[in-house]
């Protein structure tokens, strides 16, 4: 008999929204089970959050560290496995150490952390414990995303010309951080989201998104960065020229300006023999595109995928799968990996993709450039 | 501390298509936990099923009459609440039955019964025994689906006049059934089915998604049903007109022979006012067609939409909900009424909406008239 | 050096919608010059229409019999080649019988007549003369629905098994004709169109798109015809279950009641081995499904089209032809197989497709047999 | 009785592209007739050419400097009335000069001329002379991208924050040049194109379509120029930051490397209000995007569009007008705008709308800044 992985939780209390995302995503295959929780920095609240999730009392925590701490001290039986950490930015590192280094593996959201010195520092401590770490750049989790990495891996395209990368939203286009809405707040407050507004949330996914798909890293970049909305601390917007390892060129913008947009996160890379186009709002869709030939409309379970983007649907072709979907493969093949490496035995390769603490470091060192960039009178800066 | 609600579970043994897809929409919200099941009618299999799944050897039971016998005689805070009946359609009258007259709810896939006669005796059990029954029509819990519902409701379109309903799949193009494909088998055969294959498995579903819409029942049709692939015993296409009790005429057209469709469903509903499209293989848009105005583009998660919509999404606007998550509406009001139930209180009205006995029933009548009016030199055939 | 081909049109007054399509169709390709005409039963508005179009007042003629009896008067190398006529349905058998026996080509508008009995007879009257006469079902001239027959004819598809031909509008969808304006005015009266209104004016389009692309006709037939709006003389809606010649089924359905739709005539075509899809709105795009393999998307311009296709689109892939062009593929190939035919040799075949006056009367049989089986009890009328 | 207007071609020989286009754009309206060419420098292909097209031998000339000379002794009534330059670059000044000198009317192709010196002083030939003189940036011709000009104009986006303005084609992926293909020998030729390759060809399109939507200009610029095909003389890529007047910030890319990619010139602007989205494949449709409500889909014919629109539309919704079209609709207005003159009235202020010689200044002095931007390290370069 199969018994799942406990799971505690740092952060996601009532009113969370990324929390509760990773607790469905967590869920959905039933590979997981969370049992314990710092939900809140206030006990009360933690607790309130863990019983509305059918959590006994003992297992909420009023912090991470008592949580570690009182976790470790259980039944191996009994205890968490790992620590999913759901925190604004300025609280992932403290966690993801205290856990690390008590032995206890972790997932945790993006981005790594609050600066690049934190993201190097765990980067360490990852590499000296040995523990297994997962960071949530989640949109490399859908089957289509990780069909294109492979089609270029395997050289469908040819050598890579062009790579253009949008993220445009348009939910802060108001001061919206003004109203105390919770998400607006933190995320462009300088002290829990660090030096980067929309380039650290969600320009980030978008660098990251990049670097998957193509397998090239960026090595340089000229940033145009901008706050639109008066009375903002940090960018709402930004326009970045890039180039990448391989000899690509490209473009990257993300945006919470852009009055309309959704979460219309979309990338076209270009190769000396085709093209292809992911859009993250209609993510079961590949346009694949040729010079001169009809292009082609790869769907999630048509015809013969590679088995990267195969293993990670669930079900037949056109029983759409989402973010939930996605997320939950980050979860399910951090999970399988952790299983194996408890039972002393190689996890199945298909199911080992997820992003590392590396590409956490790249996405911080990316803010850092991007940033310096946006404030720089030179045309190029090294990443 | 709140507590899951326990589910035991017919068929789904390993290799089942919608088995999984049950399991998965149970999990996604927390309120669901999966406590035994008869997964196969051989003992071995229905164990080792549910030990990949995490069960206890002696939660996993041969039959679904042992299920039920010996889950009923466990405490009453450890047993099963209620059941997931997950068999082909042959097997969902005789569990059902037992379930519920042994005090279990019961949560049962499409269609309703094997025929009429079985689901009319069902509808009569459900209502002597005042148990808790749905139906998992799971289209209809897409959000933008109850949007449209609310709309037209509410009169926005005006009294309706045309709707269009269609069901195109491909994957019956070729005869998979002679190649031991397991939904293949038992979809076209009349033991396991029923009298009709394309219009039992997914006519129904048109049947019922465009009466959930409109609020409108199908009050006479005229069919035209086909078989194409040569030896296979049932219906793989069928076209049918429609009169709908409020006026509206309409169109529904279902096949599994619609080369290279995957999961089409879609509809399009003509009201005096205005019209409104929405697919399946896109589900978080919903069109809404104006006279002489430009079309609106609804969208989940954007705007002002009604309660019943809004309640039934669970992220952000652009952060794509699929079929899963439909489904998972389904289980999760199933369970939040069954909670509410247990506890004396009345459901929150916003939730209590899934697919009952009652439409089931309506779904295996228009099974038989359709079937009859294929067969039939008469035009009109009420229903 | 080439001489233009000299038009002279029936019909087409200041205000006149398909008129001005006729003329502009007619000029795109600097094949034909519009050098007379009998532009309104009213002399001095057809003098004014004529003036306004560049014409002299001596060719601006009160009636068709006149201009026709006065052109053939004229020198050969001045006077008119071919007639275009423009009217409502209930003009065109009398010039176009006038125009045949004066030894005048005609190019003329759709449906064919008034009624079927008039179809036939102008049939007998082509054959009779020998002249060339073309049908403006303007849609068959679009380069993908070209594509589509070859596809079709080359086996592309295997056995064709379904075929579904959409043709919904939403313009009459409240009482335009009683405000007084043209087109929903004679559209709706019996007296100028026939005895159909919405089945006549855009179910013919679709029946000839239907049959044009598939290359079988509709055997068998069984219509659901309505009139939604109240107080109007014609239907303004149809559904219809087809059966065609070479064995598939299908569903026409044309409506000029669907709110909020314009334009959009569409035809989803499946075979055996794979099937195609074409929208009128985006006329540019032909989609291509196959079984378990990605669709393709055929763009106007962009491969290996067949010579029938590619000899029908004008400028490189990526510049979108739209209504007129398809309409002016009717009108350039109808002028260069005059040309062939007045210097004596055989056109190109690749510019000979046209409809011709055996389409208008399968369309005119269709408009009688499609009415007739509204009224019916019986399911199926042979058509 | 109304005369057409007398039209001279410079250039568009047999086999040119672009010299059909316009002959095509000039013939729809019925406002103009081609009535003598400079087809070719070669006298004999010039006269081939223009007996092809219908001319007298007499009015097929040898050079610009012929026709020019010659026509402007033919009598008031029967010379051209104006020229059309359809040549290569490096032709674009001198016919024009000789002709608006010479007292006609000029309507020249795109890029206006070979560098911004000739630009300049090609400029101050057409002030100084008052002839009229429109340059074809024919993708401000469709009547959607007038609908968002004027929707900017009239504030219903607020100040504009952001704009993407992308033109992707795919046709030079390859040294397509070394085939000899006609349009790509020049293209790529400095000799005949100038110092800019696909930034000259379409980037100016790009810019020209941002300038013209949002009414602002580019005041900054900073672009990654490549040329990524071995071999090949001028840029096929490129990627620009942008600062409009306004204070708008943006991204101009422009690519003939984009494997796939047909001819895929798209736009989206965001507001403070609201956002648009415009693409040219799909010219009937614009998107209109709004904070936290439905998006909007206007679309050519539908509703009540600016004036300014609704004027540059030929035929009822949902039938499809393309390229041609729009083309036509500058020559339309340019055919409109000189017949008033002519006539020394007022042009009606609804039909004057075409691209101007400053449009074509501005246009190359973005391409001097662009191609001197992608050799700087400098960031920002002044426009």
């Amino acid at each position: 008999m199969k018994q799942k992985l406990r799971m505690g939780m740092v952060g996601g209390g009532m009113g969370a929204f990324i929390g509760a995302v990773h607790r469905m995503a967590a869920a959905i295959d039933g590979e997981i089970e969370l049992v314990c929780g710092a939900f809140s920095s206030d006990p009360e609240k933690s607790r309130a959050s863990g019983a509305a999730l059918g959590l006994p009392a003992d297992r909420c925590y009023g912090t991470f560290e008592e949580m570690i701490r009182r976790e470790k001290r259980l039944r191996p039986d009994r205890r968490m496995q790992f620590v999913s950490i759901v925190t604004p930015n300025h609280v992932h590192f403290a966690p993801a150490k205290m856990a690390l280094e008590n032995g206890f593996a972790v997932i945790c959201d993006k981005p790594l952390a609050f600066n690049l010195k934190e993201a190097l520092a765990l980067e360490k401590i990852v590499e000296k414990t040995g523990q297994l770490f997962a960071l949530t750049h989640n949109y490399t989790g859908y089957p289509m995303v990780k069909q294109a990495r492979q089609m270029i891996r395997h050289g469908e395209l040819g050598a890579l010309r062009k790579v253009v990368v949008e993220y445009p939203q348009g939910w802060l286009s108001t001061p919206l951080e003004s109203s105390g809405q919770k998400q607006a707040s933190w995320r462009t407050d300088p002290a829990r989201s660090g030096i980067a507004g929309a380039m650290g949330d969600i320009g980030t996914h978008a660098e990251n998104l990049a670097e998957y798909i193509t397998g090239q890293h960026i090595t340089e970049l000229c940033a145009d960065i901008s706050t639109f909305v008066p009375g903002r601390a940090l960018d709402d917007d930004g326009n970045v020229l890039l180039h990448f390892s391989g000899g690509a060129k490209g473009i990257l913008h993300a945006s919470q300006i852009s009055a309309g947009e959704e979460n219309n996160l979309n990338i076209r890379v270009y190769g000396e023999k085709g093209g292809l186009e992911w859009r993250q709002m209609e993510p079961n869709t590949l346009l694949v595109k040729w010079l001169d030939r009809p292009t082609q409309v790869y769907r999630t379970g048509v015809g013969n995928l590679y088995p990267e983007a195969q293993a990670h649907t669930r079900i037949p072709a056109g029983h759409p799968e989402g973010y939930l979907e996605a997320f939950a493969n980050i979860y399910r093949n951090f999970a399988l990996c952790l299983r194996a490496r408890l039972e002393g035995r190689e996890p199945d390769p298909v199911y080992t993709d997820f992003p590392s603490v590396h590409d956490g470091v790249r996405g911080m060192r990316f803010i850092e450039k991007v940033i310096a960039s946006g404030k720089s009178n030179k045309k190029w800066v090294g990443v």
